[in-house]
Parts: structure tokens; C-alpha cells; sequence
């Protein structure tokens, strides 16, 4: 058993208090009004509730009137099953990418567990920085101080052993501020999102500037999205056969960067269909929300507005994470739904 | 209704007809021994035959065999649904590939049908040649006129005009020794295999050395295989905003050649799973056949073997297009299967 399928039993937990909840409450209700309908309190729930970590409001509206109008057959928005492509980008959309991208904070941790085998990391930088924990002067060292940091944490290396190595990862680091696993920083209300579309015929992709590989080791235990329905950003990589078993091996030079501009022309190799519904939370998602909603017909635009300082962060325009200003500008343009974490979520991660 | 749905709705008809082929043996048959199971002839078919086109050889057999092991609950060989990756070439294992590449021959047309806006290619090479029908003057430019035909044909143009100049080769062109449309040669026992494999839960995936906007044109429609399940070669593109529209343009510049040893490496970043099963032709096929093969756990790999010079071609180590030798030299080390197009095929094309 993994810690992930540990993890797994444990939404499932939560989701069934979540359920008996509203339940209890439905119940009482009954207990006043004695409807014929008793035998079947659990259908209603499911039935008239798809997404209870979403609180009445007019967000939570549109996207249960667009996914009613666009699934019924004769509607004049209907969307044929075929063409129900729905992209998500993943950090600050999916899970949480505060005081820094978890992945960063990935390549921080590995390179502090191999210093020991790297002596000359001791006096280079920008590796120095990052053992002394000055993160401000790896900062400084700007791109190039990223990538170097990125490429021995992501290169050199087969994939199954890079696979690994985030998962146990994964297992055991936690988050500096609210002291979860990672894989729990996951926000509870965009899981119901997906299982609602997909329970209406929807695929769902993800499509985030972080890494393909890292995006894999957790993204189909943890949003049931499986890998061939993930998009990320990718390095080079070679095929070799060695003592007669085939490796793959990742190699440490940028294959392509999927961000901004290069979102639609990644879901356009991956996918080969412009999406119908896309949900995204900074500017790095423009492109992709309004390649999305300039599509012929019914087209939903969603971005995930970052209000709740005290339950999650706060933080848009300035913040040089997650930044996000053309999209709030031209939200009204578009059509979008602005999502306000603060008002329109009960619930931020699960287990709260 | 597009030339496409015609087609599909031909195949429907022919796979009617098979069907009632096979009803009226059975029912002649049944006329002699009166079986008690006479009322439910057409699920006795469906269920003892997934395969009809292909004859009752040992192939057959074989996929018939792993199909069952690896979908039986219980079995030692049992496969998760979400690991039932089947992979397969196109070119030459799901249609024809003689006398030359189809996407080619859609470049000599589109050079053909454009040149009366490019006086210069009159005296230009490749053009020259292609255009006064010397093509073996063409092949003896070697990659570079190859390169330059498939970039004027490929790029300067968006996604969109592409797909659409494609579809209507598709539904006038026809192929110089069957006089059928290149839609039509397609290997029905293949289409069959694809239909056997989806219905027993295993999703089925095009890796192929052509043009992944050119496969995404008909591979939904012929083979039933969304746009996000074929991964071929590719040209890089850019995403530009004109007059308020996205649009993508396909620019004249490699990205990644889907062949050989890149296969298994677009295997893995668009699908990020080792396949069970793999079908291919040629030696282009080895790697991804040998990188599936070389998995833990129960695998398939399977080679087409064009051995029917009479229905269709017949070549193998010497041919320039298709060229299989180390394939067939290391079948046996590898417990591959290989499909005799002439002793196990029944029918090659639908219609035949």
C-alpha cells in the first residue's frame, strides 16, 4: 500500500462525512415534512448537490447551468460527448503554489539530501544558497539559477528512478505553513469540479507550466486524471537499452515550456481539440482561457481568484507567483467566472 | 454530413453484411442439429467470434488468448483497466504505406494543385520534378527535397487550413493501383482488433512516424480514435491573436520525428505509461515494440507481415518504405507474433 492509497481512503472518509452531513440535515428536514420521497434521500443528494464544498453563489450557478445545457440532448448549447474536452492548470488551480511552486520546493529538498555526494555544491552557486536556506539569494540568480537547480533535480536520470523519487518525496515533506503533505494541498472544491464533469461525459486534462513527469507521479491518485491526460512542461529525454532493459532517460535540456502562449499550442499537440471549459488562476492561463472561450459555441473561461489570506493566500496583481492582472481586466470581456476562494468555497483542502 | 460519415456508414453496412454471412452459416448449420441455443444466434457470434475477418490460425489465436488472460479477474495474468495501453503504428499496420507513404503523395498533390501560385517552382527542385511526375528524380534529393515538399505542404498555414485541405484530399483522391479512397485502405482484420481491444477496457493509441495533424484528420472517424490518442511526428507552431481570434500556425521547423527510438520517447510524454500492447511493421517499430515487450507482466507485441502481393504488397528486408528485417530476425527472442497478411487475413480492405 502506498501513501497514496492511504491518502485515497482518506477523501473518501471525508467525502462520506460530507455526505452524512447533509444527510442529517435533510433528515431533520424530513422529520417535519414527512415526503413521499424518504426512501430515496441519498439519490436526492447526489442528484441535487454535485458540488457541496461550493456555497450558493452565482459561481457555483454557472457552471451547473453550463454543464446541464451543454449535456442535454436537444439543448441548444448541447456539446456532442467527443468534443467535451475540459483543460485544467494545476498550480494555484488545483493545489495550493504558496510561499513558493511545491515543485521548487521539490528541487530545494533534493538537493539538499544530495548534497553529501556533491562537495563542490558547498561553495557554487546557486546550489551554496540553497544549503545555507537563503532563498533570496537563490532568487536573485534569476533564470538561470532556476534552471540549474531544476535540471539536476530533473535530469541525469531515468524516468522511473525521477518517479520515484517525487513520490517518496511526496510522502514525507510538508507544507511550512499549514503542515500537510503536499499531495493534501489539494483544493477540495475543484475535486468535486472534475468528478462533476466527468461524471457528465467530460475528459479532463491538465495543463500546467510544471513538469510532465512530476505532474504524473500524482495526479491520477489524487485528481483521477490519468497520465495520458496530463500536460506539463518537459525535458529532453533518450531511449537506451542497457544489460538488455529498455530506460528512458531525461536529459538536461529544455524540450518545451508550457506556459502562456505555449498552453494552447500544447493542448493542441496533446489534445488536438480546442477545449470547451478551462479553468486557470494567473496570467500564464490567458492564452489557454481565450483560446478556449473564442471557440464556436457554448465555452466556459474559469479563473480561480486567490482572496482567503487567512484559510489559504491572498494574492493577485503584484504577487510574482501567481500573478494575475490581464486576466482580472478582461475577465468581464470574455464571459469568465471569477472564482472567489473566499466566498465561494466552504471548504479549501480536504480534512478542514 | 461530411465524405466521412458516408464512410463510416458504409463500414457499418459491410460489417452487416460480414455478420449476416456468418448468420446465415450458422443458420444452415443450425437447420442440421437443432441446438437449443438457436434463439440467441447473433450473441453466440458476437461472443465467439471478436475477429471475423481474420482466419482461424494461431495469430488469432494468440491475441484471442491475451485478451482473455489479461481481462479475466483472477487471472495470473489480470491487467488493471487503467494500465490496458495498446499502441499502434499506422503506416503499413492500421493502412496501406505502397508505393509510397500516403502523406506523401498528399504533398505531390498539394504541390501540384498550389503551383499555378509558385511560378517558380517551375524550374525549382524539388518542385521541378514533382510537378513533370519524375518523382524518382525527387528521391534522389534525398531528405532535403523530401523535407522541402513536406514543409511547403505542411507549413506557412494554420492547424486549421490544414485539417481542412487534408479532408478534402481525402474524399477526392484515390490510390494508383486500387482506384479506392486512402480512407478505404485500411485493414479491416486491423479495425477489428481495434473494436476487440476497446471493448475489452484497453484504450488504443496511434504512434506513428507521420504528420500528427494529418493522422488527427481520419483517424477519429476511421479507426474510432480521438485526436488525443495519436501521436506522430510533428513541426513546431505558434499561437498568435488575429483581428480577436487565436489562431495556430504551423511553422517550417522539425519539432520531433516520431520514429525508431522516438517512439518509445513520445510514448512516454504523451501517454507517461508503458504500453502492454504494441502492433507495428517495420523496423521503425523495434524500439517501441521492444520497449513494450520488455515490461513486467504480461505483454503483446505484434508484427504485420506484408506477405500478399496479390490483395495488397508484398515486402519485407529490402523494400525502402517498410523496411523490416531486424524485426523479423528477433521476433522469435521476443515471443512476438507475426501477422501473415495472405494465410491470416480473410479480407485486407473493407468492401474487398
Amino acid at each position: 500500500m502506498t501513501g497514496f492509497s492511504f491518502f485515497s481512503k482518506e477523501i473518501m472518509k471525508f467525502r462520506s462525512i460530507l455526505i452524512l452531513k447533509v444527510l442529517v440535515g435533510l433528515l431533520l428536514f424530513e422529520v417535519g415534512c414527512t415526503s413521499p420521497q424518504s426512501n430515496s434521500i441519498a439519490e436526492v443528494v447526489v442528484a441535487s448537490d454535485p458540488l457541496p464544498s461550493w456555497n450558493e453563489s452565482s459561481t457555483k450557478q454557472q457552471i451547473i447551468d453550463f454543464v446541464t445545457s451543454t449535456t442535454t440532448t436537444g439543448s441548444p448549447d448541447f456539446v456532442p460527448e467527443a468534443d467535451r474536452i475540459a483543460v485544467f492548470d494545476n498550480d494555484g488551480t488545483l493545489w495550493a503554489e504558496q510561499p513558493m511552486y511545491f515543485q521548487l520546493i521539490y528541487a530545494v529538498d533534493f538537493i539538499k539530501k544530495e548534497a553529501s555526494k556533491h562537495p563542490d555544491w558547498q561553495t557554487q552557486e546557486p546550489f551554496k544558497s540553497v544549503l545555507s536556506g537563503d532563498l533570496s539569494a537563490v532568487m536573485k540568480g534569476g533564470e538561470k539559477a532556476l534552471l540549474e537547480m531544476l535540471m539536476v533535480s530533473h535530469a541525469g536520470m531515468t524516468t522511473e528512478e525521477f518517479g520515484k523519487s517525487v513520490n517518496s518525496w511526496l510522502q514525507t515533506a510538508t507544507h511550512p505553513k499549514t503542515g500537510k503533505a503536499y499531495s493534501q494541498m489539494i483544493y477540495q472544491p475543484m475535486l468535486e469540479l472534475l468528478e462533476y464533469l466527468r461524471a457528465n461525459g467530460y475528459k479532463t486534462f491538465i495543463v500546467s507550466g510544471g513538469g510532465i513527469d512530476f505532474l504524473r507521479v500524482f495526479a491520477e491518485k489524487v485528481y483521477g486524471i490519468p497520465p495520458y491526460q496530463v500536460i506539463g512542461s518537459s525535458i529532453k529525454a533518450k531511449y537506451d537499452v542497457v544489460e538488455g532493459q529498455p530506460i528512458i532517460t531525461k536529459l538536461p535540456e529544455i524540450n518545451f515550456i508550457d506556459d502562456k502562449e505555449g498552453k494552447p499550442i500544447a493542448i493542441h499537440l496533446h489534445i488536438g481539440k480546442r477545449p470547451v471549459f478551462a479553468a486557470g488562476n494567473s496570467d500564464g492561463d490567458y492564452a489557454m482561457l481565450e483560446y478556449t472561450s473564442k471557440g464556436d459555441g457554448p465555452r466556459f473561461g474559469m479563473i480561480i481568484h486567490h482572496t482567503d489570506s487567512l484559510r489559504e493566500y491572498a494574492y493577485d496583481r503584484d504577487s510574482p507567483i501567481g500573478r494575475l492582472e490581464k486576466g482580472l481586466d478582461n475577465a468581464p470581456m470574455f464571459n469568465w467566472s471569477i472564482v472567489d476562494m473566499k466566498t465561494d468555497w466552504k471548504v479549501i483542502f480536504p480534512f478542514d
